[in-house]
């Protein structure tokens, strides 16, 4: 049941994980948070949709909000470095038995792209064209809230992470971290990169297709305690739902808060380089308390337990299927 | 049943607390957790015991570590204006019906002292003179660990917030901030000052007399999840009881430590100036989830339970009184 | 010419420094620095002045700027602990041949007050009461600029820093550190304190009377490094005199700016205590490089020249008189 | 004289520049200041040599400090994705008129390698394989100094920027940034990266060939200002040269310190990602008082002037060619 760590190139070249599209039922309420306390800057804003991005990003967008009647993941958008690989990408879903559709226009400031359900059931989108927006990494004197500044990652539950593992393998990722059990080294939890960081994606063992959470980058972790003040002055701590605190996979500093809608948010920095040629995924073991929290921390069971429902195919929220096992009961804390 | 908060001022003036003796089972543990993990700086070191500053410190020691049977808090100590002041303080207690003892040469660097347990059993300890030890404030090539600056204050279980409150406010000390039932305006935690800070002592409600905790300051927040990171980079994260984080009460940045008896120790930054002869103490409804973590965390019970027996004044611990109240039970989270 | 380092204990009480008033020549563009720059918080504006606190701050106001034909400093005022200590100021004062005035209702918020100009030439107010503001030091949201917690103390240029510090000295004033030159020990820099930190007042041998800065701290050095971040992210970089680092003096970390009028402020943060009774001063050699900025960093020409005249008694400057050094001649950089 | 900022994908893939090897005069003096107050982790030490890491680093070694007779740039040396690259570069430089040496056995830990001059008289290495050394990141219990996470990149003095960009894009690297004359666009300096960061290399305009500094990287932009207070603490101020200070260009935290041989070291954190296919060069005009420190601070003369000798093919420091421009006669300050 061990991971196969040898890396695979494909005739593709996916850069990295670029955008989600989240389907949120109170617009405003969205909005409050995402740009009032978080911060994000609006690229653009329609009548249903909202374009986000951090200070330091040049593309239009990495987070679409879009209103809709219950709150779902509408897609994972991944960039490609050449147009030519929207083809390449397509011919691999296609080979794993996906369809795949070619969309233009549907999305502000973006080019042509393709867009799937992939084999665990999750929608992604694959694009390579987008519209340069403004970089205001310099511009301190307009940063609010968490200061933040770029997108990382998307974690998503997976019901068998090594399964999960084999089909992100085979499209050129990764592998930096994993946790596994000890018993038979199954692998509970796995990070997974194309550009030099810790991850793109990470794929957590848990009721699935659904998104476990999607990460923004601050420059210090300053900004993430300072979140959280901000948070409390406003009264509004229940939106911590785990954190502050450092990783133990990653090393990264982080917090996880939960928006209008339940969707979790991480808010992520400090991770390292990945990006040399031997660079050796490093394991964790399951019962070691410093790997989701590096200073031990209890894990509240919301974490492992809830996400965001992905848009099925025909629309409305993808079927679930059941984990193959449950990180907690081999931990020991 | 609310606290009085008018001002007395007594014909003494305790300048602040100063230092606790702790006695400890191991001292040579006791030594590699507060001197090479912690980074305190031992002013001198017999058979017996250790006589530890903080890199800002002027005085002989703010901490003795010394050998005994059982761990316990051998006496809290006040320092006092002037000499004369030792009179005053003796002839206060007295009037309380407590026995007060004259001792010198008990603690190396120390002058003439007091000594006498308390209305509430607590063994104190007052003095005025001390030798000067080298401020190493400057120094920041021999920081070491939390780089701890100075003692800030002690945290003790009293079985009655209120009637503790009335013992100290006789000694002059001042409110900052309390925590109170919301039904009837029972106070169930109180924090006193008599130098400018938030306090010198706080009174927890639980099983007394008991010490809850003593307290050193760091110049910044980042010594404090610094010293997480070291703990955990050593895998010994289970010293780590509560936080890091930011706390309601004070405003401090914290951290709450268990060392190798179990005595807690906090670490704290950031609270706030309280000089001024018209400040007015800040109350807290229990019912406020932010009021021991801003950030609305959960308090292990562990922190709320546990504690360090006090010298009874026989020898060997002191017997507990059960407590009138617990946070915990009027208390939403 | 050594200072007398004993302490003197007059029969009144001075809690602090407590606030300034600066006259401005455009109000609006002051308060485009004050408030919407720096983030301090208005308590109250009229026609022709603004009245400013910081975020922990609980009185009305630690600074007033009112609209005038030049800049000036108005008067520097300090805290009395009791109402009858404002006799004993006026006693005092009128003895070193000052005349007093009692003056009421000139500043909002504010209760009786006498005003005088001192035997240094310096405009000086006494006060006891005040009204209190809305402390908003856990209002983390409301957070703006510098972050700027409360005010910490003013330095003056005067021509004779042994004449200056022995007039302070009378009324209470204690010396925490001192710049010396070696070959006679003038002093020719001197920090005086009343409240338990480095420094209500700081005495720069220099033309005077003059104003040399008016200070406020900030919790953490990120708020200052950071609001360098910003001026030159507004392209104001030319605001930033002198900065950011650490002083050798007081240990804190500092950056000084310049106002649109000229005056000087400074943003301080990570000083010590000092109310201990047997504190003792720290004294620097003029050719330690370390003195002014630990790290060795020149200071400015600028910084040792300009400065903000007084109001003379009969309004306008007050003339200047000769410095009787200059620390730089007896400096090796 | 504008730069061509189109991209060439040459036959093989420079990952990034991965150490370089420092000829030191005196390497007790050097492994004090390396090891002892920087805190970079030795790997191997022998009679003459020292091999360093950060603690994040996984390869045997980013910095070879070798004794000699006097201080050089022994060489700079770049890692190749696969071993066959190492042919490609060896061909591309000898298109270039290079002659290209293989040595192997000559650094510890590092495979075959190939070295040469290249066409501006740098001494270059390039290899692919190396041993891997333990990962310290999460050991922050032997953090030291200046928490030193890994190399970044060199600076190097050449006498035509425009002429060294031109070299340098042939081998594939990238323009992040640039500083350009007003008057006729003339390139004064130049960031240039193989990895996704905002470069491997930057090229000063100054008499060269010669090495302007080496760069690591830290966490925190704390590391930088308390490197900065260890120093003073030690009074080896003089070591700091220029900062600590926000860049413009790369708007990196940054300080400059000289070694005891005057080679320049640089830390470094807080750039940004660059590795989207479309990421356009920012250019900064040579007149703007930011581009160098973004607070607009004055940039020492020896900074500009100062550096250290490259080892010329037989030995002993290479001539220098005077350089065709001068950034500080175009700068308004």
């Amino acid at each position: 049941m061990s991971l196969d760590l040898t890396w695979v190139d494909p005739p593709f070249d996916i850069v990295r994980v670029a955008h989600v599209e989240l389907t949120v039922t109170d617009l405003a309420a969205s909005r409050a948070f995402y740009v009032d306390v978080l911060g994000l800057v609006p690229t653009a804003e329609t009548d249903d949709a909202l374009y986000l991005r951090g200070y330091e990003e040049r593309l239009h967008h990495s987070l679409v909000l879009r209103r809709g009647p219950q709150p779902l993941l509408d897609h994972i958008a991944y960039r490609v470095r050449r147009p030519e690989d929207l083809d390449g990408v397509a011919d691999a879903y296609r080979a794993l038995g996906c369809d795949v559709a070619r969309v233009e226009g549907v999305e502000l400031g973006q080019g042509p792209a393709i867009r799937l359900h992939d084999p665990l059931g999750f929608p992604l989108e694959f694009f390579h064209e987008m519209d340069q927006a403004e970089c205001l990494l310099q511009r301190y004197d307009v940063y609010r809230g968490a200061r933040i500044t770029r997108a990382d990652h998307v974690n998503v539950y997976v019901p068998d992470a090594a399964a999960g593992y084999e089909l992100y393998r085979g499209l050129g990722f990764r592998c930096s971290e994993y946790i596994a059990d000890d018993r038979d080294d199954t692998p509970l939890a796995v990070w997974l990169y194309r550009k030099a960081t810790v991850h793109d994606i990470a794929l957590t063992t848990g009721a699935g297709p659904r998104l476990h959470h999607y990460a923004f980058t601050t420059a210090e972790t300053a900004s993430i305690t300072g979140l959280c003040d901000i948070l409390a002055g406003m009264h509004r701590e229940r939106v911590i739902e785990r954190g502050p605190g450092r990783h133990g996979v990653s090393n990264a500093f982080f917090v996880y808060l939960r928006d209008p809608d339940g969707h979790r948010i991480e808010l992520y920095t400090g991770d390292y380089y990945t990006g040399d040629p031997d660079h050796r995924p490093l394991r964790w073991s399951a019962s070691d308390a410093r790997r989701r929290t590096f200073w031990g921390h209890h894990v509240p069971d919301s974490w492992y337990e809830e996400g965001t429902p992905v848009r099925a195919p025909g629309g409305g929220p993808a079927p679930l299927v059941a984990p193959t096992a449950d990180e907690r009961l081999v931990t020991v804390e």
